[in-house]
């Protein structure tokens, strides 16, 4: 590629970054009627685009050609999943306005009253793939928080995109009550325009990175804003020598099998071994007959011999697929220091029916999710109760764990005086 | 330097690092009795050790020869200074606990129960210059949330902070309830040390910088960890036209002259066309007669013919010092666009008596604090009664304006379940 290409991509990034900076000043004083109104107007325009929207789905699958089946299936929209999404932004709409609130006023001992308001972020900048659903879903995600969005998709899923932001853009300028620019598609074309992207931090001010390994490293390396993302999902269950075997065995055979390819997807099973030669045979017998491959340590093939040994590598492996890795661990300090040391702080569950137990694994386990009695699966957005996701976060700045609305505000300090200075 | 003396940095780095990251652990689970007796003891400690302290800050103050006086002032510490220091450590211990508690816990549709609770960071890296007070302060806070801290000082406080360390560490050793490897002094001998310690991200989980802005720039650029940082503090007063001109006069004096040299200190001011040319003579005259330099707009020269012609580049500077530049501005609208352009989304405060624009000015100005009434010498952690101050962010994520100990605190979600799994 030569220079004059690379200094028309920053062109072009330049030019959609200051429309989006703009567009975040106006939105932070929206009213919340009007990024509301928005909102029902995008929805309902999202299913007048019904076949439209089919029609180059249908086209962008008919010209993938080396795409895995999982990334089809991720790429692929019917029209019962064109409605989910149109229900979706308008749910968005009916959560409480993430933003304006003014929490904790307190007065001061000097006269002042102090407290914290929710406010935008400014630009968010989101690169994923496939899956077009997340352009409508970042988009309401977006306008309902007063931030502007920088939505790079994947290039396979162009046409679908293209058509996606058509039916959001005539839902906004019905309404005419936001600026058009709030949500804008990078052009996904140009594969270098990611590199450029994660360094445009005079236009986005939080980037958030959905896709594989690859993606996510680059992102790490490279960009020069923050970055809200997780990395690894290597999640655990632990089953305390005081678990109920009954809880235990449903909730291991959910975490692992419910959904195999999932971030919050069981992949170690670390069980106690006062409870091992009752527990495993049960467990893996069932893990089996649905086609889970056993990766065991030595302890665990003595008692289920229809299992492969489990190299040092193991532990570490986020499968994403029909392969659980399981250890025999001496009691709950045990299983803590294995999680500290092979897992990924992301979700880790505890089955125990002891107190004490379970309150030095919440303590101990240093994970986005610590979660006692119940599946992994349920470390989600939607599950928490937070109405909406935009991502995980494995990290322990500005947001950790499911991230919702709240994910995409900040806070400033309001002070009201009345006179008052500093002595 | 050679190779061979970079290997040893790099060694030293991993040995006080893994020492550190190993006592983070431990402090997760110490709890709130020993943390809080551990920082009475050193309390006491920080006393008992006076004379030791006193003749080690004379013994850096003697062999620093190149100081300017202001850090000459911020280096030497006297016998009341020492009784402060031992009394800000207790204050600490009185805090209320910042993690533990777990907040928000609600019932979801599933069964499962869900909630926040506050953690702590783990390794906290600290980089400063001369004040030798930093090492006991950020000790405490570190202690009090759990976390360990590696301090690195500046080479002219060396000797006094080398004391001070003792005394922090005998007072943990006499209690003997948490791990003294909690705080360490990071060796400031070796100017390529601040180099290594803001890439050892396998150590470091968060870093916050406090120094001249050659350290904040050299941090941004190289650091490879969160950073908790400011970088200018360009504050201003705006005096709208509806303004209380009493309270207008004290604000602004009160803003420019209580501390010149601090970040919350106004470096502009603001006036509404409307009144300036009863305010413009008042304020100057006022400011002027305690040597304040004053760098006008044209409109305000005409005003106030005794001051100097502002340049574009006065409004973007941060003077630290008895310079001030003035600008009559037609609106608050104005006012808000010369903040958004000049400003550094510090600290902004409006002198107004009027409901509308007042409300205007807190939506629209994007700064840390927003100030209505009163001083912008009020933002401050103990003015905003967080009990404690490890800094001032003008970040917008994780913590924003002056960070207390929950700005050395992250979340993580708790579930609670009874077998639940996901459908």
């Amino acid at each position: 590629m030569g220079c004059q290409e690379l200094d028309s991509l920053q062109n072009y990034i330049r030019e959609i970054g200051t429309r989006s900076k703009l567009a975040s000043r106006e939105m932070m004083g929206a009213s919340l009627l009007a990024r509301n109104r928005s909102l029902v107007s995008i929805s309902s325009e999202i299913l007048k685009f019904k076949s439209k929207i089919l029609e180059a789905n249908n086209y962008d699958l008919s010209k993938s050609k080396n795409l895995s089946s999982s990334m089809i299936d991720r790429l692929t929209l019917n029209a019962s999943g064109i409605e989910s999404l149109a229900a979706a932004v308008l749910s968005v709409s009916s959560l409480p306005d993430p933003i304006g609130n003014i929490e904790g006023m307190r007065q001061q001992p000097s006269g002042i009253k102090v407290g914290k308001m929710r406010v935008p972020i400014g630009v968010v900048g989101m690169i994923y793939e496939a899956r077009p659903s997340v352009t409508a879903d970042v988009a309401a995600l977006t306008i309902k928080s007063g931030n502007a969005a920088l939505l790079k998709g994947g290039v396979e899923a162009a046409e679908t995109n293209s058509v996606l932001m058509e039916a959001i853009l005539t839902g906004i300028n019905q309404v005419g009550l936001i600026p058009c620019d709030c949500v804008q598609l990078v052009d996904p074309t140009d594969r270098k325009i990611v590199e450029k992207l994660i360094q445009a931090d005079t236009f986005v001010d939080l980037l958030i990175p959905r896709g594989g390994k690859s993606l996510i490293k680059l992102v790490l390396e490279k960009a020069t804003m923050p970055v809200l993302k997780h990395l690894d999902g290597v999640c655990h269950v632990f089953v305390d020598k005081s678990a109920d075997l009954k809880k235990a065995l449903a909730i291991s055979m959910n975490a692992k099998t419910q959904r195999l390819g999932t971030c919050n997807t069981m992949e170690t099973l670390l069980v106690s071994t006062e409870i091992a030669s009752k527990f495993i045979p049960l467990i893996l017998s069932q893990l089996e007959r649905v086609g889970i491959e056993i990766r065991a340590c030595s302890e665990t093939s003595k008692l289920y011999p229809n299992s492969i040994l489990a190299t040092e590598e193991d532990w570490y492996e986020e499968y994403l697929g029909p392969v659980l890795s399981v250890r025999i661990v001496k009691d709950a300090d045990d299983a803590i220091s294995h999680i500290t040391k092979y897992g990924s702080n992301h979700t880790d569950s505890i089955v125990s029916e002891d107190y004490s137990t379970i309150s030095k694994f919440i303590r101990q386990v240093d994970s986005s999710s610590v979660i006692v009695n119940a599946s992994t699966r349920f470390a989600d957005g939607f599950e928490y109760g937070l109405g909406a996701e935009i991502g995980i976060s494995t990290d322990k700045f500005h947001a950790r764990g499911p991230v919702g609305l709240e994910g995409l505000t900040s806070a400033k300090w309001i002070v009201f005086g009345n006179g008052e200075v500093r002595k």
